[in-house]
Parts: structure tokens; C-alpha cells; sequence
């Protein structure tokens, strides 16, 4: 997995939120060896770290040729961006593209303590 | 009806939220014998199982030619898949074409005790 | 008016949500004469009635011819569809086309005691 | 049928294109005795003479309650009307909303000779 | 101004809503004597009275040649409204189009003690 | 396959443009034996007969179980409704939902000699 | 009537198209006294003049409180602007909001000899 | 920076929304140097003063030329705006357009204690 | 490169149009390294062979990994399956997501001699 | 201005059509100083030399502190890139917001002799 990169959050006194919209992931899927396509929507209130966007972005290219399960891999991507930015709260959204005449969505969330 | 397979909900630590939309459902109704076509969507927070997608499909697909009236067939899907998961909580809702003009959705949910 | 037929809700035991849309309503202005159109949308928690999708429509067509203020209309489907089903709980809500550059939404809702 | 009514085309020295669209039509199927809804698309470049916008409206309200198919329907339209004003050209559409899941239009043009 | 007229509410029994949307306002600013254009939206639950459309209307018209500022229009609506029908309660919104590349909304409300 | 009734053109000495579409359509895959979903359109000018709609349903609704290629069906649609109606020219399009990411359309033509 | 202001055209050598849309359009209707609602669209190829800007956007207020019918109206737009501007070729469209539930465009075309 | 001119809240009785939605807001990336583009939204209620639209124009385009990255600007305009103006509350939205294949979306908001 | 396989076209005596949709493109630009994104549409007529869809995505799923221009990479896919199915006529368009704040289409057409 | 960079055309034997859609310019008015945004499209089929992305991107730019009308921006941008390029044909577009409540676009086209 690429690393992820953080900033310090420059107004840590107030809770405000940042989305990412990444329209353009690509993943692999274990079963049959065909590529995903999808959404991945990642809102969050920081504490002390913000997210750097190019880090964000090279993290979620680095499961393009990786075999991973819609359900496992959003809450993989909540798990890996929680530990590294150690959030307020935290939602991470997959919305992916039609497979067999269905489409799916998964969501996760997290709270500190 | 087609079986319903389940596979061990990956992060069963966690409450995270499931949507399957199957935009391609199509059964018969009782009455007049003409087919009805609809979208169903199925929305659960998993317990220790998630429903695995194709055999989803093949499930719904087995209404095809069943003769069943929009109120029942909704919670009869609802039924089966909180059997066969036993999430912590469920919404089932169907969304009909037109029919003589008018176009129904019934939803229907499930919560754990 | 047209009769109200019924049938019997095949799951009483879970409230569930029916909803039908009737986008084909047309009455008649008592002031003007002149013929109104809308979408009339009825929402329902059922009891032990639902109501019969096809009388519904005929219950709706029956105001084809009559004069009717909006305002009373809506309530006026309300009392008729809460008689006939005794529901749970109901929404009515009418839209109306454009009169005099101006559209208006009615909504009433019952809950039973 | 309600009478059209003209007025003289203030600007009979320049082809112009016109469009009226009425989307409150309603009708009757001569079959089944169920109203029928759609939507009347008039476009025409006047000669001699326009039609006034209110008699066109009472026109196509005169329907209300008439049985008459589709096809023949969006026919009549184009023959009263050119009948009334002598058009250079006109096309009449019917655009109807669905019946049994299928919709329907129907396009009839007429041009002088 | 134009004079509000009001008819009594046909179900003061229950609490309905009746929403009257206005997409062609028109008023002037008293800066630049630039007409503004806009929506108004009145929303309401009546007491014993409802406005009559046709004189709403032309309570609204009469701001046609009117100077007034965004801020000041829809909290005047509200008060003339309010006064003039006692209304459980009011929700007035004027959707502004744009000016010098931005656009405005103004919201506000009134609730009966 | 359902047999396709006619009726006679009421306007025969006029081309005037017919259009049905049909947006629930559904066939089988003849290679997986999955069910395929699409919206069936067809266009024509009649010579001396018209489809009757409830006929041109029917017929649609008997490919329902029958197993059928994309391109082979389109076609044998546009043949079997020439040799029944023998029109002036008519269009038959499929535009089917997404199957492994990609979804299809096929257009065929004929015009009469 | 305001005075239509023009400037150079910087590219005489070229044909070019120039389109300006106005969707705040309001006049009189000159029998029912009532404000009438549009968008006008002009577009033409320039031959030595372009119209200022801001000089059509006061010409088109100059209609605020003038009683002109729809068909008149589009005309006399294009009447004005090609004496003002002799453009290579013109054309104006108005597009109207709905009156008695229809709505109704108006096309009307110049081309220099 | 641009100053914030303000003017008398006409209404400062009543808790009322005003909404001011900016399109077309450009900045420049601190770290690349290339121009970012996006849609600031400022929602606020009033204590005594209203922000004048013009002088939120300029303070808005007084960024064009500056070095800011998305979370520092959002929070900045925040601060600048309840500095001047001392509302009842606020919120600040920044939606940006994609850079890299994503979009980000800041929201941040003020409450007076 | 994957294969493209071949059928006989079921109907080789009528000029029909095929188009294939694929909305899950992706390569790598080959001048950063980064993944691009994209829609690919080949819509053709053939002659004696279609080309099988399953293969079809196989081959554009072997850009995966592979860096190529835009401009290079449709005429490429043009060259391949003119090549394999020898059409009466081809046109392959790419459309791809936002690089730079910019989007790009590249239309390519073959025509048989 | 910045200088626009080329490279050959990788298939000069076929006509075939490249589109770049710039949706963030901004430039300023010439008359009052204040920034003019819009979409900027190029359309072209190349003849030996095609325009690299990031210097029409760059060139774009270099216009954004640049006072130019409309009518004069579309034209010089078509001047620059067929002295660039010498292309076969090109279309440039420029769509600009909202000014004053109307908003306009600009279309000019090279052919090559």
C-alpha cells in the first residue's frame, strides 16, 4: 500500500468537514479475477491531521491490481485513514458499478472515543 | 426459491451499512397474469453473515414466474433474508413501474431485538 | 363516488410502507369551470385493510367531472381512504400544474389514535 | 368540438415558426372507457391567419370526455386545425403516457401545396 | 399593495400543509433600479383562513415596480401574509437569479404562540 | 410467439409517424441462460395497417423465456412486425442494460420498395 | 423603446456565430392587462456590428410594461435588431412560461439578401 | 483582502436564513501554482448587520491571485465574515472541482455562544 | 493484447448498427504513469461478423496496465477491430475524465470501400 | 502568452476529430475590470501536428489577468492554435456565465483550403 501523507490541521479549534470524491477507483475482485469500478467517498472531521490529497490519491490507486471484496475493502480504507490522521469522526462510502444487473454501496463509520 | 448463500461478515466489530440495488426484477402478478418488473433494494447492517451477490441474484430471479402481489412479495423478501442472515437490522423496498396509471413502492424493515 | 375496495394486509404484524402514485388526476375547477390536473400521492402504514389498486384508480377517475377546491380535495381523499382502510397512519399529498403562473402542493396526514 | 378562433398573422411577410404545447391533454380510449393523458405539441408557420391561444385550449379540452384512439386522434387535430387557419406547414405530436408499459407518440405533419 | 383575500379553511380540524410556489416574481432594486427576478414559495398550516390564489397572485404582482432589497421582500411577504391569514404557521423563500455572478436565497418563518 | 393483430390505418393517405416503446422487456441469454433486460422502440409509418398496442405487447412479453442473442432478436422483431403490418418504413431499436460493465444498443431498418 | 447600442465587429472577416440569452424576460399581455414571462434568444453571424451588451439587455426592460401579444412580440425584436445591427443572418426565439396550462415558442428567422 | 461593508439587519426581531451562493470563485494552489476554481457557499442569521453583495463579491474575488489551500480558505472566510458581520450563526461551504481525479468539498460553521 | 473473437452476423443481407458501450475503461498515461479513465463506444455496421462481447471486454481490459495517448489509443482500437471484423462501417469514440481542469473526446470512423 | 507546444499527429491518413473542454476559464472585462468565467471548447481534425494538453492548458491561462470582449477572445484563440497547428478544421466555442441576467456564447470555425 502507498503511504499515506498528512498536514497539520491549520484550524484544530473547530470542527469543520472534508470530503474526498474519488470517482476513478479501480480494484480487483478476488472471485473472478475482473476489475471493480466505483466510488470512494471519505468525509471526516480532523484533529490534528489532514489528509494530503496527492497521498490520498497514489493510496487509493495502490488497489488497482489488488483482489479485495467490496465490504472488506471499505472498511480497510476507514481502518489504514483512521490510523494515520486519528480523526474525530470519519465515514468512508464505496458506490460501485453494476455487476450481474445489481450495484452495491457500502458505508462505514467511525467515532473517537 | 433459489437458496440463499452467506459468507462471515468481514468486520463484524463494526456497524456498517449494506446496499444491494437489483434494478432488473421481474415477477407475475396473481390476478391478471401479466408480468410486473420493479427495483429491489436491500439495505442491512450485517450481524455474522453477509448475503453473497450472486446468489442474491439468483434468489430474486426465482420470482420470475412466481404470481405475487407487490405488498406480500416485499415482505416475503424481507423474511427470507433476515432468516437466512440474521442481520442487526434490514430495510427491503420495492419500487413498481406504472400500472393502470399509477406506480407503488412498499418498504419494509426489520430491527433485531 | 367510486367504492373503496379492500383486502386484507398479508402482514399485520410489521408496519410496513405502501406508497401509490397517481400522476393521471385531473378534477374540475368550481370557480372556473376549468379543468385542474396533479399528482396525487398516497402514503400508508395499513392495519388490517389495504386498499385495491384498481378501485383506488376508479375512486380517483370518479372526481374526472367534479368541482373541487384543492385544499378540499386532498383533505376530502384523506377522510375517504382513513374510512375505508382504517390505516395506522396515512399521507395525502395532491400537486398541482401551474394556474395563473402559480403551482401548489397540498399534504395532509392522519395517525390513528 | 369547441370552435377555433384566428387572428390575423401580424407578420405575414416572414416564414415563422410557432409552438404551443399542452401537456394536460386528456381524452378517452374508445376500447376500455379508462381515460388516456398525454401531451399536444402544435408547431406551425402561419399563412392568413393564427390561432388564438384560448380557443386552441377550450379545442383540445373538447376531447375530455370523447372515446378516440391515438392514431386517430393526433390525425383530427391536424385536420380541424389546418382546416381553420391554412397553414404554410404544421406538425401535430402526441406524446401519451403508458398504458400496459408501453408509451406511445404519434407525429403528423402537413404541408401546402 | 394589492389586497390579500382569504376563504375560509374547509378543514380547520387538521393540521394541513398548502405550499403556493411563485416562479415568476419580478421586483426592482432600489439601488440600481434594475429589475430582480425570482421564486417565492409560501408555505403554510391555516387556521380559520386561507389565501385565495388569484388575489396572492396579485399581491405579488404588485411588487412588479417596487423598490425593495432581497432581505426586506421576504420578511414584508411573511408579514402581510401573516397578518392577513393567522396561520399556525408561515415559511416564506425568495430564490434570487443571479446578479454579478452570485445568487441568493431568503428564508424565513413565522410560528402562531 | 404471440400473434401480432392489426388494424386498418384511419388516416392511409397521409405519412405520419407511429412510435412504441416498450421499456420492459426482458429475454434470455441463450449462452448463460441469464435473464437480459431492455427497452424495445418501434417506429413506423403505416401503409394500410396499424399494430394494435395490446397485441404488440403480448408479443414482446413471449420472448420472456425464451433464449435470444442481442443482435438476433432486434432483427427478427423488425421481421416479424413487416410481415404482419407491411409498412412504409419502420425502425426497431434495443438498447439493453449493462452486462460485465458494457451495455448495448442495435438499430435495424426497413423501408418498403 | 431603448436605443440598441453597437460596437465594431473585432473579426469582420469571419463568419461567427453569437448567441446572448435572456431567461428575465417580461412583458404585458395586452387583453388580460396580466405580465407575461419568457427567455429571448438572439443569435446571428455579424457583418460590420455587434449589439453592446448591456444596450440589448435595457432595449428587452423596455417591454417590462408594454402589452404585446407573443407572436408580434418575436418579430418586432427581430425587426429591431437587424435595422439596428444588418447582421449576415439572425434569428430570435422566445420562449414563454405556461398560460392556461400551454406554453408557447416563437422562432422567427432573418437572412440578408 | 477586499473590506466587508454591512448594513442594518431590517428584521432583527425574527431568526431568518439568508443564503448567498458564489459560483464562480477562483484561487490559486500555494503548492503548484495553478489556478483552483469552485462554488463558496455563505449561510448566515443575522444578529444586527446583513453583508452587502457587492463587497462580498469583491472580498470573494480578492483571492484570486492568492496562494490558499482548500481547508485554510474555508475557515478563513469563515472567520473574516463573523468578524464583520457578528451573526446568529453561520456556515461556510467551499466545493472544488477536480483536481487528479477528485473533488473536495469543506464545510465549516460558526454558533455566537 | 487479448483476442477479439468473432460471430456470423445473424441478419448480413441488412445494413444494421451495433453500438457496444464501455463506461469502465481505464490505462495509464504514459507520460506520468498515472491511470486515465474513460468511455469507449464502438457502434458499427457489419458485414459477415459481429464481434462476441465477452472478448470484446477482455481486449479493452488489456489497455489495463498499457500507457498510450488519447489520440493514439482510439485509432488504435479502431485499427484492431476493423482489422477482426472487416465492417461496413466503424466509428470508436473515447471520452475521458477531467486531466488538468480539461476533458477530452476522440471520435475516429471507418469506412469499407 | 504562453507558447503552445504540438506533437505529430500519431495517424495523419484519417480524418478524425479531437476535443479539449476547458470548463475553468476566466478572463477579465475590458470595461469594468471584473473576471468574466466560462467554458472554452477546441474541436479540431489534425493535419500533421496535434496540441499538447498541458500547454493549451497553460495557454488558456496566460488570459487570466487579460482585459478582452468575448467576441474578440473566441476569435484570437482560433487564430492561435491554427497558426499553431494548421489543422484540417476547427471549431472553437467560449459559453461565459450569467452577466446582467444574460448570459452568451461565441462560436467561430477554420477550414483549411
Amino acid at each position: 500500500m502507498a503511504e499515506l501523507e498528512t498536514f497539520d490541521n491549520p484550524h484544530p479549534n473547530r470542527d469543520y468537514v472534508i470530503t474526498h470524491v474519488a470517482p476513478e477507483f479501480t480494484s480487483v475482485c478476488p472471485k473472478t479475477g475482473q476489475p471493480d469500478f466505483g466510488t470512494i467517498t471519505v468525509e471526516y472531521v480532523a484533529d490534528k491531521l489532514c489528509v494530503e490529497l496527492k497521498s490520498l490519491k497514489f493510496y487509493l490507486q495502490s488497489f488497482r491490481n489488488e483482489g479485495v471484496f467490496y465490504e472488506d475493502l471499505v472498511n480497510r480504507i476507514l481502518d489504514d485513514l483512521t490510523a494515520a490522521l486519528q480523526p474525530r469522526r470519519m465515514t468512508v462510502r464505496g458506490e460501485f458499478t453494476p455487476r450481474g444487473g445489481m450495484h452495491s454501496t457500502i458505508t462505514a463509520e467511525y467515532r473517537s472515543q
